[in-house]
């Protein structure tokens, strides 16, 4: 395809950037584990803010460790606009959830500089902290104190598997900035991300007009029962913990079936990620289990329903088995429509440039989503490899990433330069 | 109780010794941490060393790393009586389950020692490498490659979690011995132990006569899925390790329960102690799950059909679900009877002594189990406080400790003075 603008953003740069941050953390099996606020986390910050200043970018961190990389605009007194997406990956994570918005993010300021355009608002390109909860248990900390949905003292007491807190976590690797977290006046934001879905690539789709995102509730749960011997505890005095969290698990998945599990259409998501066995030993009956359950659906109402009726019904399963259960819903993510105005800027770009897209609702959570509850926001999708990711197979094209990131650039600058 | 006899043990000095040996690896909760082929189980063999050198007796280690603490007797031709158990424990086990064995063993060599006692036969005390099986998937290690049902190097080439291998663990601490590890003539073996079960304490017996143990089956379990994004994969295309991993749970309880799960007598076990998922992510469907599985019964019988049918059921349930199942079977140990000789030995000590006594079979698999392969071998039961174990509340009384350990003392005196 050839778009049909004579401002183009540089694909191959492009590419040969995200080959290069996704060196940092690179698994054998060809992904990336750059997991929040670690070395390797670190070491990509320090990559990520050489190559803004090396374009005249003003790099800031604020109290949660969130960079923001300003490139001035004609009229100083405009809110600036707002894109990017997060360098921290999954344990298993690919080369592009997170990094490919970044990355493009950084490529339209490489290709402003190169084309000496000046906009008229100012553009600030964010990478936030900790999208991908995977170490403290809470997805997308960053944007969520920034919008003021965590207290920051709260989210920097959390603590990962070893005990250690946020606040150390972010001291460890020197990304604890001066500037006080908070959403401060901006314009809009725009975000790319990989779909981590199927359905751009099954209808060979190149943009997703991304129009809000679902509704999620997340639980931390613990099971208590009591450890004894495998060999002399007969069934009648068992507390098996983990035989309690395992009908867990399988109630997590029916409730997600019930609303069919047949198509790719099927709305539910019910998901058991993280689960921690102790004392963990072979011939043990293990007397408690810790794990995260977590729902998601586009219905407001379902996702409601379910934060009404699950705890109840695990709670059930617990007492059945005779031990006790605590489920602690931990947060908590309304379905966001995004912002119209910006939702349509991104779908005049893509026609704009001639690439067949589709508007559809983001089943992932992402940073915009936080900010779409404080500022006008919208997001865009490109396809990823039988929709596959948070797996090191994960896998994009070079057009397409290059595709996602002319549109990216033309949505910010129309809103840059709009008229107000 | 008055035990009706003029050659007593120390009842006071065997229980500050089992306290003073419980200070290594001791827990917050009263319990020990002293994982097999650890710095802890160094610690502890160390001391045990002393305590055995300070009383005379000659301490050998094997290949295997496991210690025999030898006291000479008149007639230096005969086969030695042994006597011992395992100073290793659970990751969060108590202070007796093992220790017990060992530091009564250790009174009696001193108590022999008092009283200027020489037998007829000479007597090791041994502590066996690995009876837990926490660390290396394999419990009874030490005594299985000792009997010849394991080849030393396959066991020697086991890893723990950390790649660790049984081999490399031992030189680390420095108890890879000279002596070749396998059966040597021995007249008999008795193995003092806590019951890890509620019976005697329900009956309130002092003493079980131990006359045999329950077969046992074990497996490395491990299903493998498909890693993928909690939020955007559908049920249609979900492959869930942890779901069918659960299923499996839950299988192996009701195979338990087949056999009913209302008496304290029913026979069935069913076990999945350990259990480990990856990526271990609360947003990544979980890709991959390794777990172990245990069935015993005192029915030989049942283990066989239990062999024969627990693996294709558990594959059904994998195939269901749309992911892939191995199950290897690790090991097998036969129901196995004890030495009628010796298991009368300790009924006539009991009886001699007046404690309150029943003959029971072992529920737990001990290293006696499998030195019964080879020479005669009896065990001596004494209660645990609500038959609990593999637990840092496991908990035992002063005077069931003396009793116990007064049997055992009569028993090995008994069988090292007999005529042939």
């Amino acid at each position: 395809m050839t778009a049909r603008t004579n401002q183009r953003i540089d694909g191959a740069r492009l590419w040969d950037t995200l080959m290069e941050i996704a060196k940092i953390g690179a698994t054998p099996k060809g992904g990336v584990k750059r997991i929040t606020l670690s070395a390797e986390d670190r070491q990509g910050r320090q990559l990520f803010q050489g190559w803004c200043e090396a374009v005249g970018l003003k790099v800031r961190v604020d109290s949660m460790g969130n960079m923001f990389a300003r490139r001035e605009g004609r009229d100083a007194t405009r809110p600036p606009v707002l894109l990017g997406s997060h360098l921290d990956s999954q344990p298993t994570g690919g080369k592009f959830d997170g990094a490919l918005g970044v990355i493009a993010g950084l490529e339209v300021m490489r290709t402003l500089h190169d084309l000496h355009i000046v906009t008229e608002a100012p553009i600030e390109l964010v990478n936030w902290t900790d999208e991908e909860g995977c170490r403290f248990g809470r997805a997308m900390m960053g944007s969520a104190v920034w919008a003021g949905l965590a207290a920051e003292e709260t989210i920097k007491a959390l603590k990962d598997e070893e005990g250690i807190t946020v606040a150390e976590a972010l001291q460890k690797i020197g990304f604890t900035g001066a500037e006080l977290c908070a959403a401060f006046p901006a314009d809009a934001l725009f975000e790319l991300h990989i779909e981590q879905g199927p359905m751009l690539e099954a209808e060979q789709k190149k943009i997703g007009i991304v129009t809000g995102a679902q509704a999620q509730i997340w639980f931390d749960a613990e099971v208590t029962g009591y450890d004894s011997h495998a060999g002399t505890t007969p069934a009648v005095v068992r507390k098996d913990a983990l035989l309690t969290a395992a009908r867990i698990v399988d109630l997590v998945d029916a409730i997600m079936r019930e609303e069919g599990d047949t198509s790719m259409t099927d709305p539910g998501r019910g998901t058991v990620g993280r689960f921690n066995v102790y004392p963990n030993s072979p011939n043990v009956i293990p007397g408690r289990v810790r794990f995260s359950v977590e729902f998601r659906n586009v219905s407001e109402q379902r996702i409601s329903d379910i934060a009404e009726t699950f705890p109840a019904r695990a709670k059930a399963l617990a007492e059945a088995n005779h031990t006790e259960l605590t489920m602690t819903p931990i947060f908590r993510v309304p379905a966001q429509p995004f912002d119209p105005e910006c939702v349509s800027l991104v779908e005049q770009a893509a026609a704009k440039l001639g690439y067949p897209a589709r508007r559809m609702v983001s089943g992932a959570g992402h940073d915009a989503v936080h900010t779409a509850m404080r500022i006008p926001t919208a997001m865009i999708f490109t396809p990823c490899k039988n929709g596959l990711s948070h797996n090191e197979a994960e896998s994009i094209e070079p057009d397409e990433a290059e595709a996602g990131t002319q549109v990216l650039f033309e949505a910010v600058l129309a809103r840059a330069n709009r008229v107000i």
